[in-house]
């Protein structure tokens, strides 16, 4: 079976300095590609495929590839898998991808590929040459402002188009939503690039209503994503404690297990659930979640919450569902909240030091 | 096989005109009741059970029972199961338990007991009689004040005892948490009684800080509760259709279908969600949900949502989670959301009569 041509998955708007190198690259943006990557995965068999980047793109594909008994190496540069997750989280993640027979190499940078008669032969990094028979290519958007650069139009600190609630950029009578746009983060009240389907679509949904005449507003996002990689889920919503820092806040976090299910129950599944939490006040920053099957949908909860700027120590006292076949009695949320508002309470108020217990 | 003794499912509080009919009632309030009740379906194996009452119990008894190959006849006295939800989520309620074989009889009243030596044979409708092996009574729950009575606390007017954020009673030095108080609905801004485990564990912890020399406060319920009935799970927060306008709000529904998945991902299924929004203003009310699994949960997006009296028109553009595996994307309660908005503001602008096409 001869090596196969390198694929490149790429998303619109993406540049990379990847882009042109393998020979015959193929991008994977539509439906037809996605097709055209399995015609070759059915035609050819491969039995290794080497990804690099792991962040959402990057992880799905190794999903896919797993499931069709391909060995899977995912190279990333950063130290941990999806950008967006603290150290923590992400180390459960790599965890459970090796679970699953997957290779991650951190912290390592591809460097080149060795390339034969029409394909990729081999990764090469800066620590190592892996070997395979296909290469996709998951490294990030960008914004493709090339339209708006042509017509004058102006971009934002984020190099994305800026854009007001009403999704008017700074050009009259023009309008722009999706990945080309900048988002309004509601807790770290900059300006952001999210290159997500669910923004895009509310985003044209409100410059539709606007262009017609009506009368609509994108307040602005949370940061809120989902994804799924073989039996583990993912959600993350607002700010991790890096992006915290960032953004001036001085931040405190907490991070609980619990199950998805009351622990009697049959079918409960391990669910971690870490809130970022100002000092101080309390108030909610952000949240991760990673678990098995029910446990990533729950960051919503927590979105919602973000949403409202709502405090710890209100979110402990929530009234979200109980019943054995949903949730412990104190759901994975509702102790992260408790826990979260121990940690911020004795940060305010340090106890004494401990009495000596002899006389 | 002899007839069994009745059984009686009944809870802390629980007082019915039926607790003393059927002969040696056994109630099953702790775990060791629910192991003797194990204990007579492994012994006897009774072919037929019927159900009074269509509350949360009645209907999770019915599913154990189900599971057990008991034939089951659930008998109600309202038109609908589940009092907490709306009559047309009610009738999806009673299709699916219709199709695992269970018989509702709704709108009918159990009026006495057909018994015989050791146990009933029958239970008596005022439209029919049934015969049976077992009956089991889930009838509701009052709360327990007959302490707070003869201690000369005061009671609510809702009949259970009266607490203050803190959970004060009326009596100096006195807490009480549970369901033998009142809690405050946040939506209707009126005291209820509500028996659920999860309000208990808050009010019970504001309880302790308290009592402890320390701060807490219960902030109140909106209503939320998730049950789960063989593969339909049902979920509510908030007030219902009738329940809002008692509380002299007018109110427009909406009820959407959607799936719990994106249509194409494996293992999508059905989810209804309805919203409850206030005429006018679009401040969301209640929410109720029914679908298969992963459907429920999802209930506590929109108890957030209720927490923070936000709109149907913010609800809309809440940042939440989208990924095939985990939602359609613009999801259910998104979906919920944009056409509760859409009729909310047909309702505020109606438009002007359809021109004629001829002229």
């Amino acid at each position: 079976m001869p090596n196969r041509v390198g694929q490149l998955w790429d998303r619109p708007g993406c540049r990379t300095s990847y882009r042109t190198e393998p020979p015959s690259p193929t991008s994977v943006q539509t439906l037809d590609d996605g097709l055209a990557l399995r015609a070759t995965l059915e035609r050819d068999r491969p039995r290794h495929a080497v990804i690099v980047g792991a962040g959402y793109i990057g992880l799905e594909l190794a999903e896919a590839f797993c499931a069709w008994g391909i060995a899977v190496t995912v190279i990333e540069r950063a130290s941990t898998p999806m950008a967006t997750l603290d150290a923590d989280m992400g180390a459960m993640l790599v965890e459970s991808m090796q679970s699953f027979g997957m290779t991650l190499r951190l912290g390592e940078t591809v460097t080149g590929f060795d390339t034969g008669a029409g394909g990729v032969r081999a990764v090469i990094t800066d620590q190592r040459t892996v070997p395979t028979d296909l290469v996709v290519l998951g490294l990030g958007v960008r914004p493709n402002t090339a339209l708006a650069h042509a017509a004058g139009i102006p971009l934002g600190p984020t190099g994305a188009m800026a854009v007001d609630q009403r999704m008017r950029t700074g050009a009259e009578g023009v309008w722009a939503g999706g990945d080309c746009v900048e988002k309004f983060h509601r807790v770290s009240r900059r300006p952001v690039t999210i290159a997500l389907g669910t923004h895009a679509n509310k985003e044209g949904r409100t410059a539709g209503i606007n262009i017609g005449g009506g009368y609509a507003t994108f307040p602005g996002v949370v940061g809120t994503a989902v994804t799924k990689i073989c039996d583990i889920e993912v959600g993350r919503t607002g700010l991790g404690e890096a992006a915290a820092e960032a953004a001036g806040f001085s931040a405190l976090s907490v991070a609980v297990d619990s199950t998805t299910r009351a622990g009697y129950y049959p079918g409960a599944k391990p669910i971690r659930t870490k809130l970022v939490a100002e000092r101080g006040t309390g108030r909610l920053l952000g949240a991760q979640i990673i678990g098995q099957e029910g446990a990533a949908k729950r960051i919503d909860v927590l979105a919602v919450a973000l949403w409202h700027e709502t405090t710890v120590e209100d979110l402990l006292n929530i009234d979200l569902s109980y019943a054995p076949p949903f949730s412990p009695l104190w759901g994975p949320v509702l102790i992260a909240a408790r826990k979260s508002w121990q940690r911020i309470e004795a940060d305010r108020h340090p106890s004494p030091a401990p009495r000596t217990t002899g006389h």
